[in-house]
């Protein structure tokens, strides 16, 4: 049995194979590939654009999903080993996620970072937790530490627009009124650095990203020959890159500027007359218009954040059945 | 590409094709016309029985619907263009509508009054929004201004009970405890008005209708043959009517008399006895019993509001088939 | 038409009957007996595991289960007749549930005790009321008095470990930090008491199940040749005992003992090897660990609540077939 949580579940060549069935499939889509198959989506974390992705992909193909909403007032899960449980949390995941995974296929989950530490995003407890315990395939639909299909997804969006071997790509840090998870510009890194391109990861200082997957990262390109560099200058990141990738996310440090004195970093038209004239724009939604990035860039053709949207249809669709046909 | 959000965007001739489908089917139900098919429902605001009629119609034919519940918490979509999205609507729909009519064939969305004038109800920003930023057919579930699929039903049942040409109905307010929003009374008045009724709108002083709906409907009745009255005098209203559809409303004028003045106009077995001796009565559900409506009313044999909402159901599924069809 | 919402709503041969095409079906499931078919269910209070048991089953066999819960918020329903319905109340079951049954094929429904009294409880109003005012099968999915589908599951699971006759069993009160309500105990009662088991039920004094439970089950015991024991002492009442059947309810008595006092009533280790060798422990979920029962005994062989959860999803399966072949 096989599960998708974490970007290393799959080998290299699991992912260019899952990335080209995606592409395939968005031309020709497939029959009745998931006839009878139940998805369980567990959401500790609320969603609509995932939820709509995944359970679109199981209904297009004969499947089926249902959504449970953990910690909606009424049912928050137990992690820790030993717990006495006397608290708010009347259900222990010794119980929960095995009697999900006799009902279901396969299992999604969604738990985001508590934004306690790297170390405990690094941890991830709630998804390992669900993987140690299910009888069927688990899912990540975004943890503590990755958002994989996300990433995947991201991917593909590329693919389709730079037939090169090494496009350059930027991850440009973005303003928000809020500190977010960094799960999504964790999975963009370590795909990006799977894929062999060419990366730069720009960010005000204090805004790092965590250590064991920039670890990861760099591992990854020395097999794929990607290249990584970090800049805190958000022009000269954007300098000819091909690909622009916007992302918020909160400080990793105390002595961090405050998020309210980065506001120069909110990429705008004039950056994207920096990049490659041919370069798109990405973004992983929702998006905060004139906060994270100007309206002059989202409305313009190099603006391709529905078709990346859209792709994570595509790429959970191949992720589930790669799933279930190792399962 | 055609959506259904306002009667308007129906011909005379369609509205009596669709009414005719809705029949026929009603005897005869028809195979899976929506395979595969995924109906998105946008809520901006809750909903069971309208939930329950659209999915029904889509799942009893092979298709699915997805239930998206927007400002839950966590999902407020902003409208206005060029917004600083610094508060608390993190996505636009010029984002949101693109992505979700990517993964779906046609999107329902539900999005009621804010209460504020009936300037603001008449440009009704969120359904044309969807409509203008859709790829595929928009259909409401209720809007500020109009809640059309619950007049079309509404006229199915009339319909049903009724052979000749010009039935006299009479649209009644209804005493409520809360402000209720004006899109039901606009829906009934301006389907009645296109089938060519002899209506009679009673409501007390400073509950007027919409001008910009009664001279829409005076329009359509140009074309029909259509009769409109207004009265302030419910008995009057009511003597000799065949159809007595009762529907509380909220104040146009900040000199209308308060709501708990007005508990006269609760409809009672009485007002049934000035009406046809074969008259219905009819209301759209949810009604406070003894509160809008007697009880001796509403377990009477002429009250016909459980077939009314059993209508929905069967007018919405020919009108998403429509919808389909013209996509 | 055939309802199931309380135990003697079933002959002793209809519930072997049941058990029996739950067992074959576990075994060799059956095809899309529930093609097009809806099950509309109606939670007064929350769940996941109902929900997913009961949706699952449709969803196997080419059915559909749509959710709709009261009282999050906006809609609770009024049962009182006569009622004038100016409070929170906007909708009457007088018209919630035929608008609900016009448009599916069967009825779930759930709702707890409000903790009020053992009379309330047998009152069961909310799913009288469904009983009476739906033009389909109504099926509980918990009420204020049973736990119907959970009592006929246990006796699932309890037949698959023992072959004899009269396996003795004990119910075995559990401490909790809530005052939990009594449906589950009162259902495996009944359920025990018509399959004919030698049952012992240990409680603390003050924490007596209702009375008119009871004397049911010394109705069915009398055709059954059930005995039913009561005990004050866990240690005596486990002795030799095959089934350990633990679960937490409130007290009956304003002279109980106090909960926090009752911790020596956990089950732990030590209460399996005063059991029969042979012995298994069940408990319907969610269990608090190291409050109601110790995590030795639930990591342990003997052990078998996850089956028993997944035997709701098998006796349910049989209940609705039985029920839409008797609609």
């Amino acid at each position: 049995m096989r599960h998708f949580t974490h970007l290393k579940d799959l080998t290299p060549e699991e992912i260019q194979s899952i990335l080209r069935q995606a592409r395939i499939w968005k031309t020709v889509p497939p029959d009745h590939i998931f006839l009878n198959k139940i998805l369980a989506m567990v959401f500790f974390n609320p969603s609509l654009r995932t939820r709509l992705s995944f359970e679109a992909a199981m209904l297009r193909h004969g499947g089926h999903a249902i959504a449970l909403e953990v910690g909606s007032g009424s049912w928050n899960l137990e992690i820790e080993s030993g717990a006495i449980m006397n608290s708010n949390k009347p259900e222990h995941v010794r119980e929960a996620v095995p009697v999900i995974s006799r009902l279901a296929d396969i299992v999604g989950v969604r738990s985001f970072s508590l934004g306690l530490s790297h170390e405990e995003d690094d941890r991830d407890s709630v998804i390992h937790a669900f993987k140690s315990l299910s009888s069927v395939p688990v899912i990540s639909m975004e943890s503590a530490r990755e958002h994989p299909c996300q990433g995947l997804a991201d991917m593909l969006t590329i693919q389709e627009h730079f037939e090169e071997l090494r496009p350059k790509v930027t991850l440009a840090w973005a303003p928000h009124i809020k500190s977010l998870p960094k799960a999504v510009p964790h999975s963009f890194l370590l795909s990006a650095s799977a894929m062999g391109y060419d990366i730069t990861v720009a960010h005000p200082p204090g805004y790092e990203l965590a250590t064991s997957v920039i670890k990861e990262a760099q591992n990854l390109s020395q097999r794929s020959g990607s290249r990584i560099r970090f800049s805190h200058n958000l022009d000269s990141a954007i300098q000819d890159t091909q690909v622009i990738y916007a992302k918020a996310w909160g400080p990793s440090s105390p002595l961090a500027a405050p998020l309210d004195t980065l506001t120069s970093w909110m990429t705008h038209e004039r950056h994207l007359k920096l990049a490659d004239p041919k370069s798109i724009f990405m973004h992983c939604l929702p998006v905060r218009r004139n906060v994270e990035v100007h309206d002059s860039i989202l409305d313009s053709r190099q603006c391709k954040v529905i078709d990346e949207a859209e792709n994570r249809f595509h790429i959970q669709r191949a992720l589930i059945h790669f799933l279930l046909s190792h399962s």
